[in-house]
């Protein structure tokens, strides 16, 4: 399994154009050997052609031929073995165990879905009879259903080598909705990256899929995603990463001669709200836990707890200090790049020129370890600065966390109203609190996609209920989720039948209902 | 029913601004005596504050009550009685029976939504129940609904002055969600606005709905639907009108700092394939539905049949006469106003300069009537004329449409492979045409929201399976729908709860399933 440095182009592995770059090692910050080649405005264009080719065979497809393909891309994701896991742990550094549930999750994700077009319903199918004899003029037979919304350009994050990038939750769901596929990699594991295109080339070919249906691009240049974007035959794109990046794309694809949506996921602090109660009853529970979320994949998660609320007072103070005390105890981690270290210094540092925030923690930025690092840090600020200042709501992406004190709960609820969109938002009570976790809910339910009671932000279940999104910067897409069963359905989009010959119906509205799917038919739920 | 020219806002009429316009009567282009105001950016932040607060509370009402609040709405647009429809006849010259269909059409619709509320499985509820055992970690309880989104602004349109207006489809699936309207009434009824909007004021209070869930500014300058849609609490957009004015809310929600979904429905050309099995068959009665679809309405219908694809031949040289006969013996209908006079000389005079567009009618446009109007008219272009130049594709909105000629059946799938996306495709063909037929709908399928088999695109059924949208121009949402049931899905996003007690959950996701939802609980749809 060499590693070329090359494009995943029509099922050919090529370059052509001579930008280079390398993957390095976080731990060591040592370059591999490997050149990996920007992708040029020419072979992004030839991915893109062959993705419009691969999707008019593609999506005349049935929901079984492409949950076989998954389960294959699954397969072959498995079959690369230790040397997948090892690569991505040398280009991330995020662990093996990490990375062995990761592939687990990520493998899971892909039969998921293919579980999903068994089942068959998420098409929406939707039957409204037809009424002849109806007054003034008799009602049409109109049947209505999804269909794959054509060739979808995927960016890979830097946190998720396997999860949400090459073959993670967005192309798992595209491929799903019959959509092909053009991967942006993330230039941080490279290699990775190749090795998962490598195990769905060989699904591609097994399953004697068309080779467009699956291109990977390679790039560290902002114009490799730019031209993918910018590209007419691309119709959709989802991304996860930085808000900075996220808005850039989501503008360029409004910018369009024909805008086309953008599923970005991008930016959340998460908020956690302790209640009086349960710092009282689990305090020290609770410091262990808040410190074990905050550090967990050296912070670099999404939904990494970087807000947490709670009311001022002695067991408050020594609660915030336990926690301090833990996150200094434990060992800084080791982060993802270059980028990430300086974006996390950079972030830290702006927060504490702002009056009123102070740290909690000992360690200064120079004390980390010798890869790309940052000290585990808690800062502090009252209410009132955080309301202050919408500044105070830029995340700081890595091991870092901030405890905004109010006077009491009034104080926190208003602290609450000023939160932007969010994915998540937590909340720690006891039962006698219930009151008081009622109006906070019903007010983070309006900044959040995810609520979620005694428990943390960290770790996104792939279930049909997940909802992994939020209002802007959190997301583009507030109405999508780009985690869970739902997922697909960003990739997808309704066609309505008037009046049509049962022989030109697609199965799926065909009286009799062949594939036995849950349907709306005149109003009415049914299976029959 | 005194016309005040005054927005309502809060509940209240009033207006601070000075500048004016007039509503015109467009059979004798004179002005009324009213003089209506342009609402100041003062005046929408008043409505827009007021709708913020409003939120507050109708999201927490039951979807019962928001069911009986539309039929208010209904009730009260009805015991307007005939002023409303004279006076909208008076401002649109749409004429008496066809405003009374669609008056019938919009209290319907508000009934519908009711309906689709009581039913309740519309808020997409999905229960993952907890699995405590699950190595190597629990999986906890996760159940996801659909809630509000928040204030929406509304444009209404000039061309359907209830349907698609005040309290039309865009404000019924918008209120019906549990979201805040504010209404920019178009200019061209001002009278038939301010009408509607008191009937809703009535339902708003009769309700006790809180005063600022529905808002209505007028105004003739783009400055007023900019402030609107710049506003920092509208959430969503609801917009039907022209590509130029869509585009343009378009692109301000886009570079706002937090981007909102603009839904605009805007310029579609709905092409209609005739095979030369029905020419053959049934020329002669096709030649007249196409007529009376083409100047329906005056031809100012959003899915007005724009573009005619047909296989040369001697029958149909003979069927593109009948029909250019037949236009021009129709009498020449009023048009709703100036703009639309202007814009629609402009859009044919443009097409005619292109090489090898002739026109097939007698008919000039100084020959119409002494009111705003355009001589039906019939043009015609070979199907690579037609593929040569995307700017054949523009709308030309009133009684007009174009004949694209192909050589064959394979000229003419080349020419439909050039579409732009559209509202609506309509196939006309015999059943000894079926193989081809199929061929054509797999093409077309990709380019529109609805497919149509031996009909015409001319009137949109408010059903549960109805699609009323389609790619870009059509619409910048190709996944919704502006008319039928689904269009409340616009205005809603989900969140989800994990490990929730149960007394914290909305009924919707309670177990027991107090409401007797249809729901997904563990991947199988039940109501139990």
């Amino acid at each position: 399994m060499t590693i070329t440095g090359k494009h995943l182009i029509t099922g050919e592995w090529e370059h052509v154009g001579h930008l280079t770059f390398t993957s390095v090692d976080p731990r060591q910050k040592v370059a591999s050997p490997v050149l990996f080649y920007n992708a040029t405005p020419e072979e992004i264009d030839r991915a893109a052609v062959a993705a419009a080719k691969a999707f008019q065979v593609m999506r005349t497809y049935p929901a079984t031929r492409l949950a076989e393909f998954l389960d294959r891309v699954a397969a072959e994701i498995e079959a690369l073995g230790d040397v997948l896991i090892e690569t991505a742990d040398r280009e991330t550094a995020l662990g093996i165990p990490r990375l062995t549930s990761e592939r687990a999750r990520t493998t899971g994700q892909l039969q998921a879905f293919g579980a999903l077009l068994r089942e068959g319903s998420y098409v929406e199918a939707i039957i409204d009879t037809a009424q002849p004899d109806r007054q003034p003029a008799p009602r049409p037979d109109m049947r209505r259903m999804l269909f794959p919304i054509g060739p979808v350009a995927v960016f890979s994050a830097s946190n998720f080598p396997f999860a949400f990038s090459v073959a993670g939750g967005d192309t798992a769901s595209a491929l799903a909705a019959g959509c092909p596929v053009i991967v942006k990699a993330h230039p941080g594991h490279p290699a990775t990256s190749e090795l998962t295109a490598q195990a769905v080339k060989k699904a591609v070919d097994a399953c004697d899929f068309p080779a467009g249906c699956f291109s990977m691009v390679q790039g560290d240049r902002i114009e490799v995603g730019q031209k993918l974007v910018e590209h007419p035959l691309i119709e959709a794109v989802g991304f996860t990463g930085s808000l900075r990046a996220g808005r850039a794309i989501f503008d360029t694809a409004a910018r369009r001669a024909k805008p086309i949506p953008v599923y970005a996921e991008m930016s959340s602090v998460n908020p956690v709200v302790i209640l009086p109660g349960a710092i009282h009853k689990r305090g020290e529970a609770l410091a262990e836990q808040v410190a074990a979320s905050v550090t967990l994949g050296c912070g670099q998660f999404c939904t990494n707890p970087g807000l947490v609320f709670v009311v001022d007072g002695p067991e408050t103070q020594a609660f915030m200090k336990q926690v301090s005390e833990r996150m200094d105890q434990r060992d800084a981690g080791v982060l993802l790049n270059a980028n990430i270290e300086r974006g996390l210094v950079q972030a830290v540092q702006e927060t504490l020129t702002r009056e009123g925030v102070r740290q909690l923690t000992a360690a200064r930025p120079d004390e980390g370890t010798e890869g790309y690092s940052y000290p585990n840090t808690v800062l502090q600020m009252s209410g009132e600065t955080f309301r202050m200042d919408a500044g105070l709501q830029n995340e700081h992406f890595g091991p870092v966390t901030a405890f905004v004190v109010c006077d009491n709960q009034d104080d926190m609820e208003l602290a609450l109203d000023f939160l932007r969109g969010n994915l998540t938002a937590t909340i720690q009570a006891e039962a006698d609190e219930m009151d008081a976790a009622r109006r906070l809910y019903d007010r983070l339910r309006e900044k959040v996609g995810r609520l979620i009671w005694n428990g943390f932000p960290t770790g996104v279940e792939v279930v049909y209920a997940m909802q992994h999104g939020g209002p802007y910067p959190a997301t583009t897409a507030p109405a999508t989720t780009s985690v869970g069963m739902m997922a697909i359905k960003r990739f997808m989009r309704p066609v309505a039948f008037q009046n049509m010959p049962g022989e030109l119906l697609p199965d799926a509205l065909k009286d009799g209902n062949p594939l036995k799917l849950w349907r709306i038919v005149d109003n009415q739920w049914t299976r029959g």
